[in-house]
């Protein structure tokens, strides 16, 4: 990896919400894959792909990050103002795994084809398959560079050793995952606000204990560790506007490039997930657009 | 590999310390990855790649060894005075494997692309995993011939049998290390610097035993195992200005071409840091620079 | 060709003179090729590449520029304060052509291997066999950008299109050809000081009649056609201590990068280009330098 | 493969002593990474790469095995009277393995540019990886072919069925060994002398118990099973030089074509080991030189 | 083309006879192919490409220059004392072309194969097609370096130019195709010994009048042109043996590094051939060795 190319550059910035001050929002949507149709039970229209570009192209969603598959079977290349990342590796949830790695589901190449704006990778860092994985992503990155395409890291601690150090969201964990994903050259990080570690799973290292203080802190904290890489924070399962929003808030005054909400969006009525969007792209406004950065 | 091209002779000679009398002096930075954020708690400079890249340029530190994904996000290629040593491969200390084996993080094209002047190698000599480790050095260091890059090996012994010869930093295991990194064809071979072996543990072959002597003389013994290959030793962990100028001689004494160290420098603060690689610098002028060699 | 790796950036720097506060200086040594031997032959020193190089390694000069068979056979890697740049194209004087294209003499993944930090390429504007040219130099810049290294393009107008507008070195001409560099994406240009056209070989557009001033209005027009790719001006044949100097200030002052000389160097005794190097490095410093740009 | 080049053809008759009546004298020099430098502890000439190279250049001695890295680092392609046997596979002793397998080291092109004139290749026959052995050393004689290389392979047997079966150098184990070598198409093998089987570990097949005659015999067989490839004998280790010319002489009566001895060369006072080839040599004349065959 | 390889310095070593103090001495045999079975019209055994290599084998001839053609059909592998070099490209002499160019007749791969120790290549100085001969003659190189091949160049001046200027054995002539010969790479340089132009031609450039002075100067003159690259004069067309050895004596006392004979060997009776060679022989020997240099 070297200078990120003009073609990378540009394409980040296609993930930028004006709606919502330049902030990253991001739609994902391989919970088809990840989870299965369960996630889309409760309100149909979610279950549709059209439905979910449609939606990003209404409001101010800035990308859509979806597998290959559904890429290439709804999107037409039409649709105004929403960006695509192209997921290329993703598992199911069954069997669960104590050394989990997705495999590959496409190429950099052929999500340029598709028109997609970035890349997504899922790495779990700590899972006995990171051997696999890291080397799967070096792959990705190259072929990133190869032809402009930033890369965006869903960075997730995972494994036996992180839950024994207090579990996969302790401050430790999330810090670390973080990192890696920078040294690896990720261009965006995903990761999960920090909070305190679970002291009936174990541990983290010493020094890490002193550090779990007010989760406004620990997030700042993990956004340093990503350094000049845009850090986006995950929505998480399903929670309440005024919850969601606090997320938001406290996202973004930790210094947080923006947001990735999935589950928080489409698992609402068609009309509330459109005014917690509204919502969501006032408070990124507000917050005075995303930290500086690269992104 | 055949005879060292001029392109190789060339980027070698970037890696020696015009302050430090020709000798190498290489600032280790891939922390992050294998060990995590922890190593940078106490001293928050240390967390920032670039205030690395700007302290070797203003030392006698002559090279930083990095992944890829940091070098690409931090390295201008306008900085002055620092050589780049493109680690192209890695792993986290989670999960502690019995196997251990770092995957690529890169490639050799990646790295001359990116402006390195030369390739970092971590082999885990005695691991269960080495047979795939090898088969990867190997394509690697074909790489680096075909592009005239010179080959940087961290060689260490790891693996239960080498725990039960005497453990990891013995005479018998570092020797053997620096042997393979020889034989399988490094420019420069990075070791810790032996002590006795651990009884707790286990015995090295008995011809060993009686070698265990001071550790200057083991040092000098493991330089010479390593024929004409340039040795560095490592500062290893935290230890005190007097303590690690300490070593820093006795690698010299004993015929090391330089040092490599990164917690010895970045764990303290910066005036500190470089206060303790002007002495480090000078230490080795008095050594009257490197031992002779093809580095 | 995208925005410049971290690898050209650094790369490029090398061809910097310190000693003359950093200008680009430039010993081109392809004589034996383009000319012959009969360039040699006054100065027997100049023949002899070693001279060249150990020339290079104790002035203010950056870089020298050869074909690969030179560089292969003379370069060893230890010379000290030189820079190469490959010459990956050439071609005799015999026959003349009508038609000139400088075959490939070698390629970019060779130049990397011998220890090359740039690419030299002449191209022939106006040449009827310029269909050829352009896509040679279309190949030989992609391998430039894959391996991260800058491109030099020596870039002459030629042909009898060329010489019915008024010569090779009219300001037309001369303009033309470094804007054909700048587009085919050269990171430095070399090109010859423009001079008013010859009336009895031809009349360029009539926009560039009224614009052929004085001879330092013109070069600073090439140099601004040429837009952020740095522009170096030959010394062009033998001339008087004086009169070159004069031409460095005149190039220097019109915003030029530097200069390229080697018959102005290596057809003097050696004490004598010697006192010419360090006179010119004395003028560069005193131009406060190179122009800004990229280069 | 096919009918040999006259490329293998002529590179063979390198590995052939003049001094030796033609006989195959090869000094394998991989024990630094198959043992560790602990084999050159007693003997401190024999741990330096450029003494055993100029020791083969002054004897009969016809040829060096050694792996690339050392051949890069320590061979000048103006040494004198020495052919190179480029060791394309290898491994440490540790851990012990109980499914043996050597990974490449190089590739047969490598060895061709580092100027070697066979290929060596050690082939674990009963190891439970074995199914990658064979592959992998099919990959190494189509390269082989390509480039009219010969080919040596160490035919080791190994694993639990060998050893239940009276063991590693039963002349059951050993005859099979040579004959996997032939059919894989191995120019020369090189085999143990075989010995009666252990009855403590297990017993052959009972035809085999009936050929455990005297070891010159069971040699003989074995060369036999080898058809018109070359063998050569180990000399294992280190022995008295008596008990080493016995084995020379048994070796060469049996038909073997030379021998292969390291550790009864380099683990000698270097006078010792000189005058020890020199009494080898004349053993090998007085045989008649080796036996008739393609090699 | 990097500092040349272990691999090209052994097998160029190849190419000089012990027999003749380390001068090179090649018989050449591509006039089959060049100018037919004419030449071996009046003694029959030089049509026989066996009785070729035979003579080689048992005189002080080190090396046999002949296409992949005849080396396949006559070369075994069991001669011995003798080198080859694959002659990669050439022609017959029907037509006459105005534009020479010699074309591949076979690739450096396959002469690895078939046991070669060198690659011939024919380069034609001056030739309309030179850019298809230069860029031909750079991609052979590449192979050559690629593995460890030295390369041979038989240096022509030819094309209406160079007559124009007094004819393709002038000093300038042959002066100018060594030293392009050594900027494309070559190893060992081919060229006939100049001689004072024919002025009915035409006239060389004027600095070259004055340098043609007698024959032993201007072939030292040539010499040094190809500065580290080893020179070999040819012996043309048939003359006495009281002649022949006469250009011997002149060339080598020039600094040639040997010397290259065909028709002055085939085309006498074979008891001739072998004398005439032992005197050659004898005459390097008494040079006191060929001139210092890389081959």
């Amino acid at each position: 990896m070297s200078t990120p190319s003009s073609g990378a550059t540009a394409r980040l910035g296609r993930l930028r919400s004006a709606d919502a001050g330049g902030a990253i929002l991001v739609l994902p949507y391989d919970h088809g894959l990840e989870h299965g149709p369960v996630d889309f039970l409760e309100h149909e229209w979610g279950s549709r792909p059209a439905s979910i570009l449609d939606l990003a192209s209404r409001t101010g969603i800035a990308a859509v990050a979806a597998h290959l598959g559904l890429i290439g079977r709804y999107y037409r290349g039409t649709e105004r103002n929403v960006a695509l990342i192209a997921k290329l590796n993703g598992k199911t949830n069954i069997p669960e795994s104590s050394a989990p790695l997705s495999p590959l589901t496409g190429s950099v190449e052929e999500a340029v084809r598709a028109g997609a704006d970035a890349i997504g990778y899922t790495l779990y860092v700590g899972s006995a398959a990171q051997e696999r994985d890291l080397r799967q992503l070096a792959d990705v990155r190259r072929d990133c560079e190869r032809l402009g395409m930033p890369l965006v890291v869903w960075s997730y601690p995972r494994g036996s050793f992180v839950d024994a150090a207090g579990g996969r969201d302790s401050l430790y964990a999330v810090d670390y995952a973080g990192r890696v994903a920078l040294e690896m050259g990720a261009d965006v990080i995903k990761l999960n606000i920090p909070r305190r570690h679970d002291p009936e799973l174990g541990a983290p290292p010493p020094a890490y204990l002193e550090l779990e203080d007010d989760r406004s802190l620990m997030a700042r904290r993990v956004v340093e560790s990503c350094g000049e890489a845009a850090v986006i924070f995950s929505g998480g399962s399903q929670r309440s506007d005024e919850s969601f929003l606090a997320e938001v808030r406290l996202a973004l005054s930790a210094g947080a490039a923006g947001m990735i909400a999935g589950r928080n969006i489409f698992q609402r009525p068609l009309e509330a997930a459109e005014r917690l969007i509204a919502e969501m792209s006032a408070c990124a406004r507000e917050a005075g657009g995303a930290r500086e950065g690269p992104a």
